[in-house]
């Protein structure tokens, strides 16, 4: 196989700097999954302080894209990187800046959890956003995954996943204009929902960049904007 | 003397190759930039078919990514560039990387213009969507201008009017919450609205990503999530 030849050459010929990277990756991604957590939970639960800290948090996600962004140029300039060395360094470069957007993603959704917490509570406590919200959670942390282990299939798995979200977020948009027309009153309210279900299918997107990566690593083509990614959206 | 010679016509090759790789940027600059403006004369003039146009001529800007991407990793693998040609290439990876997405706004608003285009029409014709419109149009024109004079004052000049287009969309969004609210059947059309908006909110976003890169490129140091940035937000 030729995802298990590539491991194979990362662990024997990838210095410590390398695996450093990449274990720092995967722990930015590890910090990206809990504050998309703790967002869902916020608008759930109605927690308007577990909104903000999650908001407050982000600072955390954008020392990390620095550090990971400084030691990627450290290493293309001391090492002169070849190969697949290189693809994976210019991976983790565009890796980090979706993550780095899912962070800010997650920050919005903590501070509009923490207005929605002000606000009238559905019967349902916003079940289609914890359901679409699981829904891409699930997709970061296979997109996570299929990079820890540069696993070509799941990505691709995780790029058609995306289609499902975006359908996911075109009905909550449809009932939230038809909540509107039948309740003024519940504007506010519900255009709140509409951004947080937005902020969501954007998560998905950057999931399915990453997996995108992922396939350009190890296959080392790129498959944004061909075929196999125009059948996904 | 041959040695030298032969040195000096690689230096001479590969000074080309970098020259190429920027006006390859600038001519996606230029290309993106003509998509949002024809994307906002859709709006204005309520021109379906103009708007379809946008929308489907996505790919041309898809493409240069992809073209500029792939030189970028060549250039990486082949020539091992240090210091200030290390951080161009980067700085252009994640350049390229922005400016798609803002391809990817204006096929959004392309296909928004062509749905307000079926809808009743306003009496000032969006005059608010054209005002922002233009606003983050030349905000993505002089981030290309940045970027093509490597001209840092002008980038933080960007950056600082991100703000100011950030507080447009904020009066845009408070104003369609008001139109929903004193009529219902205004709902679906100031929903397209509020779509536009944000996506040219988000163009201006990118394009203050893009005179980031600009300063880290001149002055080789990240001004992400600094004070300064943050200042800006």
């Amino acid at each position: 196989m030729q995802t298990s030849d590539l491991s194979d050459h990362i662990s024997q010929r990838y210095n410590k700097d390398l695996e450093d990277l990449r274990n720092n990756v995967l722990q930015m991604g590890g910090l990206v999954e809990t504050q998309l957590s703790l967002a869902i939970t916020a608008i759930v639960t109605g927690d308007s302080e577990l909104g903000l800290q999650v908001a407050n948090d982000d600072y955390k996600v954008n020392k990390l894209e620095v550090l990971i962004d400084e030691e990627c140029n450290r290493l293309l300039a001391t090492r002169s990187p070849a190969a697949g060395d290189l693809r994976l360094i210019v991976a983790i470069i565009k890796t980090i800046t979706d993550l780095e957007r899912i962070g800010d993603e997650a920050e919005k959704i903590g501070y509009l959890a923490s207005k929605l917490a002000e606000m009238d509570r559905p019967a349902d406590s916003y079940r289609e956003l914890k359901s679409l919200g699981n829904h891409v959670l699930q997709m970061v942390r296979d997109a996570m995954n299929a990079f820890a282990r540069l696993d070509v299939a799941a990505s691709y798995a995780v790029v058609r996943e995306d289609e499902d979200v975006d359908e996911e977020y075109d009905a909550i948009t449809r009932q939230a204009i038809t909540f509107m027309m039948e309740d003024a009153r519940s504007i506010r309210r519900v255009m709140n929902v509409t951004w947080s279900a937005r902020a969501l299918e954007r998560i998905g997107d950057h999931a399915k960049n990453i997996c995108e990566y992922v396939i350009y690593m190890v296959e080392g083509r790129d498959v944004r904007h061909t075929e196999i990614a125009q059948d996904a959206e």
